[in-house]
């Protein structure tokens, strides 16, 4: 490699942050010039791109969990790449990495930040986006840790299709459930939950309302709520909760275009009388169960139990489209970019 | 004892569901006579009645915890007495007993419903239906072990005047709480908190928004919140909460009297990032830590460390308005009715 080496990464910046629902002129796409890696960077040409719900939070100008992404620099996020060229020693050309430098198809980074994949045969580097990385763990964690899931418990998923849905339906079967519930947003995916996945029941949300349709579908209640979505879901989970039940608060993606405060569930009193527990998490407060996670659920993968799904949309300029796309559920599984 | 002597029993009866807010005609004085105890039954002259905020909801037919009251006849509820007549061993006229006989002079009761007291020197017979009582255990439980309150914890707690609410208050002062700060509805109320009770910091919820007078109050934010009110209490919380905060869901007041369900907080998508757990909770679950409870109160009453305050009501006929006077907040402290 020479210092003269000049590489043209494209990446997507933050234009103006979105009021209401993200739209194209919320980003733009821009060209950089990246060198060559220095001592301990290595430079790494993505394969894989992902887009995630919670990065509509880091869009607003508010204290999160997060830091917000910044206007007019280059937002960041999940991607598998392959390493093109290396300063530093452990990591070799055309070696595949996990990192968090996505939204652009060239990253020049500390070799630290980059985490070498040891791919398994048949497994896409993609799945170290979904059903192996983060969506993966937080369906995992979120289950059986944050709900507290038994064998024999009722379990309603909203969201159901999503990434973080999808795994946390089968897991909760694989575990022994009593009955397996989960909400979409078409027919298509709501026959593929029950046809593909091994739900025991599903509905289309927009078919009539939640509550009336989780009625029929839960006809002696639920014990655990993994809510994805917030709004009327959450107040109908509250309304069919068995005593004792235990919602796992993951997400409100139906809020997070919101420009105006939703309203909250009417009916959270019911709360005290069912003796209900609602708790919130995010995925880093439960990286110390990734082992065990990534064991039994590669497991699940290799012997056929474990099915997971993948919306891939070519092309960083489309990446906020996917985006976009992603909030508006045109996505069944996990939805990444491939570059 | 003769089979032919008649006690007159003056009872109060619910005699039609309220709407909205209790009024007098929802309630009718009765006079019924009762005959003398059979054997295993005791007749008893109650001294003391309890008016507690769950009752409002027991006043509907709606499927809850505990049944509905039935219509057109006597309600129920804990109350102290002494036995007048008897004919169960182990229990002799002049014993004082606690039983859920309530909303009445005289009750006709087997024996096995009646627990006999053994009251303390300087702690009047009605401490069991406070402090040493349901109340009082709801606000131990419900601070130690569902709100997992831990030396340290900056605590919250609204109705903070009311039976439990004050125990909640000075029972975390006693553990070592690092702040205790106290909402409550007049400026009587909030001078007693921090005057008398120990509180840290008190409000009055009438004088501006919640939110804004718990910014105030908790400036580096709150660890745990007792949740006796529901509604804008809650709703502030939330806002409030640091990471990992935790409330006991006790009990909604604010919104026992509504005819339509009030709106939920609107903010609750904050339990995600902030990874709060909200946990709804009735004592009844909580009987196993009745000794330990018992104990350890008992020892800061004793030592003057604990103060508990009665506002007591004269006369059965009074008894449905001080239950209009406790939904409406007239009470420090615990509410009783004195016969």
């Amino acid at each position: 490699m020479t210092s003269a080496q000049r590489t043209i990464s494209r990446e997507i910046q933050l234009a103006a942050r979105p009021q209401g629902e993200p739209k194209n002129s919320d980003f733009a796409l821009v060209e950089r010039e990246l060198g060559q890696p220095g001592a301990g960077e290595v430079l790494v040409r993505n394969l894989y791109l992902t887009v995630d719900p919670y990065m509509r939070g880091r869009m607003n100008d508010v204290k999160s969990y997060t830091p917000p992404f910044a206007l007019n620099e280059t937002m960041t996020g999940g991607a598998v790449g392959e390493v093109v060229a290396s300063g530093a020693d452990g990591l070799s050309v055309g070696d595949l990495v996990l990192h968090d430098r996505g939204w652009r198809t060239h990253a020049l980074m500390p070799a630290q930040a980059a985490r070498k994949l040891d791919i398994q045969p048949g497994v896409s580097p993609s799945a170290y986006l979904g059903i192996l990385g983060m969506p993966g763990l937080t369906a995992y964690a979120g289950l059986l840790e944050v709900a507290a899931f038994k064998p024999g418990d009722v379990v309603f998923v909203s969201g159901a299709a999503g990434a973080v849905g999808s795994a946390v339906g089968q897991i909760a079967r694989l575990k022994g459930a009593g009955r397996v519930i989960g909400s979409a947003g078409s027919s298509e995916k709501v026959a593929h939950l029950t046809g593909v996945l091994g739900f025991d029941a599903a509905f289309n949300y927009k078919d009539a309302p939640v509550l009336q349709q989780l009625r029929k579908a839960a006809p002696d209640g639920i014990d655990v709520y993994f809510d994805n979505v917030g709004g009327d879901h959450l107040e109908a989970a509250l309304s069919v909760f068995n005593p004792f039940g235990r919602a796992a608060l993951c997400g409100a993606i139906s809020q997070y275009n919101a420009a105006q405060p939703p309203s909250g569930p009417r009916n959270l009193a019911l709360a005290v009388g069912k003796q209900l527990t609602l708790k919130g998490f995010i995925v880093s407060s439960y990286s110390h169960l990734f082992a065990a996670f990534v064991q039994e659920v590669s497991g699940w993968i290799a012997s056929g139990e474990l099915h997971h799904d993948e919306t891939v949309i070519e092309g960083i300029e489309n990446t906020p489209g996917a985006f976009m796309g992603l909030l508006n559920g045109q996505n069944t599984g996990k939805m990444v970019v491939r570059l």
